[in-house]
Parts: C-alpha cells; sequence; structure tokens
C-alpha cells in the first residue's frame, strides 16, 4: 500500500529533465522563435502548515496519526495537477498553493468521518486521486476556510466485487486505471478507458470528471459505463445504482458524475465492464484535408460503424508529427501521398478491439466501406499506441528548454466543427504570436465531436502564467456559444469562469442549490466547479434566461 | 391546430365499447375466474371550477380567452391519465381530480408567462401532453394551492430547426410521436422512439418521463437521444445543450430528463435523429424455458449485436399470445414446436432496420450467431408489429367485463433477473389470488435487462381501486432492493413514496432542493416525482445511508 501511495507521488513535482532529441527542438526554434535558454526548476514556497493541533487530532483519531501527513514532500506531492500553470508553479513560477497536510483514509466509512472533522474544524477537502488535472481541479483552495488539506484516495484501491454474468464491476475510487485493469483482468475483463493520463489517472477521478478516453469511441465515455455510485458527503453517505436503466425520476447518477469533488467524496464506483479483447488493431491512414477527414470519421460514426479508437489529426498536427516522428521515412512518405494525389496530409489513426482476428476484420471492414482513405499500415498505428501516453512526460523536457506547451479540449456538433477549430486557432494565434497550434478529433459521437488543440509557444519570461491566462481566455471565448468549454477535462477553477456561459445561471444555481444541500458549510474543493461564492440566497430574478 | 387539439382529447375518459372476442372472456373465465357482469362506466362527478376570475384572467392575457378553458369536455379530456385506476376513476368509481382549467399557450414564452401567472395567483400547474401517464404524472393534484390547471402543450407543435448535417433537430413539447415523424420524414429522418402509447404521446413526455421505446434497444432511451433541453421555470426560462457531449460539470440536461413537470415544463427538446430505415424486418422465434430465452438476449446485448427491437415473452405471456392469437393454427405450432424438443415455449420478437436489404441481412446475421433459437418466421413478427399499440385500446372492452387488469414494469442486473422476476409474479398471485401475470423482456443492456408484467383478475367490485392498490404496493415492494420502481413508466404519484427506497433520502433531498431552486413557492406539478412535503428545511442527518 505505502508502495503505491509513493509511486503516485515520485516525481510529481520535481520535473525529470529528459532531453527533446535535437530535430525537435530545432522545429521548435523554426517555428516558434525558441531561444536558446535553459530554464531550471527552483524549490516552491511551501508556508508552515496552518492544520491546528486539533483538527490533526481530530483527523489522526480518523485514520490513524500515520495517515495525516504535514511533512514537505507529502505536501507538496499534492500541491495542484498538471496544468501548464501548475507546472510552472511547481517549477517555482508564481504562487503555489500547497496543502496544510495530506489525509490518506483506508475506507469509504473512514471518508465521511474524515468530513464529519473537516466540517467540525473548518478545514478545506480537496480530493486528490492521480494529482493529474488540466484545469485546476486539485488546487489546494482553502477558500474561506481556515486550512486546508488534500484527501488522498490512494489507500482505496480495492475490487470490492464482480458480476461476470452481469459484467458489473465495483472498483475503490483510489485505484489507479493500471491496477484497476490488472485486477480486472484476473477475471478476464477490462474497463477499456484508456486516457492519456492513464498511468495515474484513478477512478474515482474519472468519474468526478465526467472522463474521456482514447477508445471511448468503442468502449463510451466513463459517465457512460457508471452503473451506481459511492458518495461520501458533509451530511452522510449516498448511495446510487442498482439497475441497467430507470425512469425513477432524473438520472442522479449523472449529478454526482462530474461534480468534480464539490458535492462530495466518491469512495467506490460500480463500473460496467466488458471481456478484454483478445485483438487490438490501430493502423495508419491518410486523408486529403480536414474537411474531407471530418467527413469520413462522421460517416463512421453516423453509420454506426466507427473503430473503438478514431483520432483525425488536422494537417499541423500530421506536419509536427511526422517531422518529429524522425525515424520514419518522411520523404519517401511525402512522394507516396503526392503520389496519390494527396496535398494536405490529414492523419487517421484507427483502432479496432475484438474477440477475435475475424471479429476484427469484419469490424474493419464495415468501418472502411466507402471510406476514402489512404492506407499507411499497422506500424504507424502501433507507433500512436507506443507513444499514447508519452505526451504528459514529454511536457518536462519541454519545460526546461523554455516552452509554453498546454493543451485544451472542446465538443459541438458537426455542423460547427470546422467553425470551432478556425475561431479557437486564430484566437490562440492572436494571443501568442508565433506558436504551434495543432489539432485532432479524438472522440466521434453521432452528432458531433470532440476537438484536441495542443499549443507550443516561446515562453515569455518575464511573465509565463499571465502570457499563457491571456492565451487561454481567448480560446475560451472563441470557444462559448461554439462548444463546450471542456470534452474530458472538467471545469475545475479555470472554467469555473465561464460554466455560466455554458449552463445559464439557473444552471449554476440549481449546482449551487445542490451544493448547499449536500455540503452546506461549503467544506467541498472550494472554487472548483462553481465560481466565486456558491451561497447565493437563491437564483437569478425571473426572466433570467 | 384545433383540430389536433381535440383529437388529442376525443375519446379519452369515455370508454369505447370494442367487444373481444369469444375465445378471450373465454380464457379469462377459465383463469381468473370472471363473473358475468357488465359494468357500465357511469359519468363522473366534475366539481365546479375553483379558478378565480382574478387568475383566469391573467391567464387569458398570456394564451387569449379562447384558450383558458373551464367546460366539462376540456376539464374531463385532462383529469388524470391512463392507468388502471386513473381508467376506474374516469369511468365514475372513487374520486377523479378534475383540472379547474386547462391552460393552451402557444409558445415557449407564453408558458413562462404563465407559470409567473400562477405563482402571482397561487394556481398549481399539471403540464399535460398526450395524457399517457399511467403512473398518476398528470394527476390533477391541486396541493396546497387554491387551485389547478392543466397546462396542455398541444399547441407548441413545430419542428424548430432541422441539422442535417449533425442530425439534430428541435421539436417543441406538444407533438405527438407520429406527428414528429411525419415532420422528420420530410427531411427523411425519424426518431426511432416507438413506446406503445406512440399514436398520444408527446416529445416533452418523453423526456419529461426518460421514455424507452419499442425499439430502444437499437435507437437508445430518449434520454440517449437529448441533445439540449428547453425548461419554462417559475424563475425563467433554462436552456442547455449545444455540444454531443462535454465534462463541463454534471450532465444537467440529465436532471430535466425525467423531472415529471416538477421542476418547470419542457417547451423544446434537441434530439439526435436517424435516416429513415428503408428496411424493417420482425421475426418470431421461440426458445425453450425462461433462462434460455434470457440467456441467449444477454450474449446479443453482451456482443452488442441486438437486434433493434428485442422482446422475449415468459412462458405465460407466451401461452396467452399464442392462446388469444385465435386466428393461428396452434395445435400445429405446438406439433411443431413439441417435434424440435421445446417443452416451454418463450416467444422471441426480434426486429431489425436499416438502409438496404444487404445490411438488415448482415446484422440479422450477426444477432443469431451462436444463438439456439426456433425460427417461427416473419409472419409471427409482422402480427406483433401490427398489433403493438393495440393494448391500451384493449382495455376499455376489458374494463367493460369486469376485468382488473393492469401493467407494471421494472429492470435490474442479468445475474438479479430471474429472482426479481419470479419475485414479483408472487407477490402479484399472492394479493389478486386466481389471476394471470405475464411478463416479458423489451429492452436489453450490456448489464441487465427491463421486465414487463400485465396482470389481468376479475375486478373486486366491492373496492376495485384497494383491490389493485394492494397488488401493486406489494409488487412495489418486492422490487424495492432488487430493481428499480420504473424502467420507461416514471414516478409520477404512484411511485412517489417508494422513490426514497431507491435513491436515498439524500437523493430525494437533492431532488428537493432543486425544486426549491427553480419553483420556490412549489407550483409545478404537486405530489409528483418527490412525495409529500417538497419543503423540507434541511436534509436528513449525517449518518444517513
Amino acid at each position: 500500500m505505502t508502495e503505491h501511495i509513493d509511486h503516485t507521488l515520485r516525481g510529481r513535482w520535481t520535473p525529470t529533465a529528459a532531453p527533446l532529441p535535437p530535430h525537435a527542438v530545432k522545429l521548435l526554434r523554426d517555428r516558434t522563435g525558441l531561444g536558446d535558454v535553459r530554464t531550471p526548476a527552483r524549490a516552491p514556497h511551501v508556508p508552515p502548515s496552518a492544520l491546528d493541533d486539533a483538527a490533526r487530532a481530530a483527523l489522526a483519531a480518523v485514520v490513524g496519526p500515520g495517515h495525516v501527513r504535514v511533512d514537505r514532500d507529502s505536501r507538496l506531492g499534492r500541491a495542484g495537477g498538471l496544468s501548464y500553470v501548475d507546472l510552472l508553479r511547481q517549477r517555482g513560477d508564481g504562487d503555489l498553493a500547497v496543502p496544510d497536510a495530506v489525509v490518506l483514509p483506508a475506507s469509504p466509512e473512514q471518508v465521511v468521518a474524515v468530513l464529519e472533522a473537516c466540517v467540525e474544524h473548518d478545514v478545506a477537502v480537496v480530493p486528490f486521486g492521480g494529482g493529474t488535472s488540466v484545469v485546476g481541479g486539485v488546487t489546494a483552495d482553502r477558500g474561506d476556510k481556515a486550512a486546508v488539506v488534500a484527501l488522498d484516495l490512494a489507500r482505496l484501491d480495492r475490487l470490492v466485487e464482480v458480476d461476470p454474468v452481469s459484467r458489473v464491476a465495483v472498483l475503490q475510487a483510489g485505484l489507479t486505471a493500471p491496477k484497476a485493469d490488472r485486477l480486472l483482468a484476473a477475471h478476464g475483463l477490462t474497463l477499456g478507458h484508456v486516457p492519456q493520463s492513464y498511468e495515474r489517472a484513478t477512478i474515482g477521478g474519472f468519474a468526478a470528471t465526467r472522463s474521456a478516453g482514447q477508445a471511448s469511441t468503442g468502449y463510451g465515455r466513463f459517465e457512460d459505463m457508471v452503473e451506481g455510485v459511492r458518495l461520501a458527503t458533509p451530511v452522510g453517505e449516498w448511495r446510487l445504482g442498482g439497475a441497467p436503466a430507470s425512469a425513477a425520476g432524473p438520472d442522479l447518477r449523472r449529478l454526482v458524475v462530474g461534480s468534480e469533488g464539490a458535492f462530495g467524496v466518491i469512495t467506490e464506483v460500480a463500473l460496467r465492464v466488458r471481456p478484454r479483447p483478445a485483438v487490438e488493431r490501430y493502423e495508419g491512414f491518410v486523408v486529403d484535408g480536414w474537411d474531407r477527414g471530418t467527413t469520413a470519421v462522421r460517416a463512421m460514426a453516423q453509420r454506426r460503424v466507427a473503430a473503438d479508437v478514431t483520432r483525425l489529426s488536422d494537417v499541423d498536427e500530421t506536419d509536427v508529427s511526422l517531422a518529429l516522428a524522425g525515424g520514419w521515412k518522411i520523404g519517401a512518405l511525402k512522394a507516396y501521398l503526392r503520389a496519390r494525389g494527396v496535398r494536405r496530409p490529414c492523419l487517421l489513426v484507427l483502432g479496432w478491439h475484438g474477440a477475435s482476428e475475424a471479429e476484427v476484420r469484419r469490424r474493419r471492414a464495415e468501418t472502411l466501406r466507402g471510406a476514402e482513405l489512404v492506407p499507411l499500415g499497422r506500424a504507424l498505428g502501433e507507433a500512436w499506441r507506443h507513444g499514447r501516453f508519452r505526451g504528459p512526460r514529454q511536457r518536462d523536457a519541454l519545460m526546461e528548454v523554455g516552452v509554453c506547451v498546454e493543451t485544451l479540449e472542446t465538443a459541438t456538433h458537426w455542423s460547427k466543427l470546422a467553425e470551432l477549430r478556425a475561431a479557437v486557432r486564430d484566437a490562440l494565434v492572436d494571443a501568442l504570436g508565433r506558436c504551434v497550434v495543432m489539432c485532432h478529433v479524438s472522440h466521434v459521437y453521432e452528432t458531433g465531436a470532440s476537438l484536441y488543440f495542443t499549443v507550443l509557444a516561446a515562453r515569455d519570461a518575464a511573465d509565463p502564467i499571465g502570457q499563457w491566462q491571456v492565451a487561454k481566455a481567448a480560446a475560451s471565448e472563441a470557444i462559448a456559444g461554439l462548444g463546450t468549454i471542456s470534452h474530458h477535462h472538467a471545469v475545475g477553477s479555470d472554467h469555473a469562469p465561464y460554466l455560466e456561459a455554458e449552463v445559464g445561471a439557473l444552471g449554476v444555481g440549481v449546482l449551487a442549490a445542490v451544493k448547499r444541500a449536500l455540503d452546506p458549510t461549503g467544506v467541498l474543493n472550494p472554487g472548483k466547479l462553481i465560481a466565486g461564492d456558491f451561497h447565493p440566497a437563491g437564483l437569478a430574478s425571473p426572466g433570467d434566461r
């Protein structure tokens, strides 16, 4: 257990200094004007713990003294998530919010008792799983409380129950995705939930943030897998679920899923699971231009024969990906594509999972029927698969050489997809000047798709946080009205100011009403999901849109 | 427009006296002890309207005087839904709750203004679509208000917008399903939502009740189609939607869908639509025994190759269905089945929709791969299809001859399905004595299925309402803990007392908190969804389960 907890934390705030390959640095210099400056990390400031002795004793009485940690490393290990701004702060830029203690309960019952103690002692609680939030979802904000603790769920790491007939498994919230899959593999089962954060993210985090993974086109979004939830709240424990579908009032599970620790702490999740696929096949294709690419993947989704993994890069992302791949025979590839009349190559990776080669072959044929794609073969698909968790790790090296690197994502209906992509791209270029903006579709639905942007620019050494905040605000403004502020990264504190534009003042008011009901004193994850004061006396007046 | 409204109401409370075929009556006599007594309907008592002049004038100022109706026929036409108890009351048994007026707004804006007027004049509002609720969802309960009006949405009957690229259509709430499909057919599109109430039920009702239709295994439940909603509430209008998927906090659309008029009045719904199928193929099969039948349809669902319509009858329902079919050569059929070793025939109807014969053939082959079914051919499938909306109409004739006839439904995970079916069946037989209890699975999911029960007994002439209420309570108690209180009929007033057992005191408390936020004075659909007083000062104390 201890090993597991330490693993979760190792290297979180101390960047690993893996060097970038020289051709990648050259490409960044050429395209972003990046200079030749090393920007090593500095140790961030860690203030003394504000947790008073009475609160610490009360928490220790619940979880045991060894599981209330106030040492520097434990606190720094839960100081924020993995956004670019989080990384800057962890490297000594700006002010890093550090929790006053880390509390490690061992059971759902202990989580309830921890919340009771926090209410009594005026302590804010930030639920903490893998710490992979990129939207400020785990920032140690104390709000109006006397102190703030990180409630680390790492010890809630059991596979509680498996129902192989119904294909439902109950998993504890602190299980990382790889460990959950290992435990399920013993039963021949898998979650099929593979976000880029897979190696560190947890079951509770997936549920709290409405996660979507790289194979979600095939396996469904995490919320589609949730059969039941167990939530610890300051007013008691709440359990939901028990049927595959229901019309017994609104689906309250969907109110817990996506609640980001603001309504309670998810301690267990009952999930629909599937047999582990015997065969996984990934392939690369190229299509000529973004419009033809989105038309092709739209047809696959609307014919309901999409591959489990469907990932379409725009021209810029394709160009950079191929350039960075390095080992590839890029010249030969470009000639091959020119010979096939492809002027503006967009890379498409498709992946199918199945119980047999025959099933995968059959499904592949259905997906590809009528699509005008240039096949690049399985090696390129496998190359994507092997590198698919690399992104977050590469950021440490990029940070070292002075790059501003961040991602953001959205989703909209098919008819607005091109407009939304252009609007976000333009907003980012306007804000950042010389930069690389890459985009891909990673999730397709019958009615629309997600857009995932990666941005690379030369860091403004004088005000790196301000530089990105201006660009992020511009992108968020571009999204409002055209798409959702987040397709799978959640709201956190970064998107909270934009939520009202999406769900209306009544929507924010309803969320606040639910929070008041479940967390009357407001100890839970202050500043996340609901911006500012969540205790308005009432709702907007009649006539509100 | 006027034609449409009248059509909705004609014959609603005056049962049509279509005679039952003699062999059906004989079967009922043999199996339920039904006597030879005619029980003609009596005209129900209609009290004078309690709507005062000021309220009436305020409503008329919004919708026009001709659209505030207080005549007997209009009021009786919206007096309750279509449950067995509703039908008894409409036939003169017990007390019928009759709305004091019927208000017919013409636009979403008028609905908001009607709600404002009702708040000001202390008038309760029962949103009314097709009036097909079978759970007391449209009972004219005034709660603690001075009067109650039925807010009939029949004039909100427009197809507002079609996005053929994204396959999203915005439909107004008062559109009946057939009219919605006719409007969509002009664009080559369909909803694919076909519940037994299809002929009269409305878009708003489907959304408000989390409806599921006979083809929902293929097209998804109604909630799965909802891309966006427009809700009129006493504190203003609330709009949600705009992306196919999102992680921008909890999915608040799912809080509106299933809210049964208790949080607001749904005025428009943005729905995922599909191309009208060029080919529909229905077939009958038989499988030997319930366990083999559920194993077969479970395999189809878990392999994700289920037919769009998947409907498995138990032995009793199969037996009665074949006996009532009459025209069928039942003797020959039974010999055919015996020759194939089938001792306990369970009828399975499967239906596939597709763009071409080839697609349907391919999908059919996938569904049937490995399943041990005895084919009965397309005639039986088509017979089911042609009779699929007949059930509600046959009830009038059954009422006439003194039958107690009702349906109820639930859902659970596969591993509990047999236990749940037996428990409900036993509870009904214990409560009713000599009776026919039939059951079928009509919706299959990867993790479970629905169970739909039809009950026939000789009516207790002395206390027909009490007779059924005892049986319903016994069935509901049997369901609690094993399944959901409703898979697709919703909560209404009939299931409201059982909701806490399913979603916990915290769940009911959260629903009450949302209602307080959106409907602070409680004018909306009193007594539905949330049982009793919905204004508790707070939630259950800590330690609540």
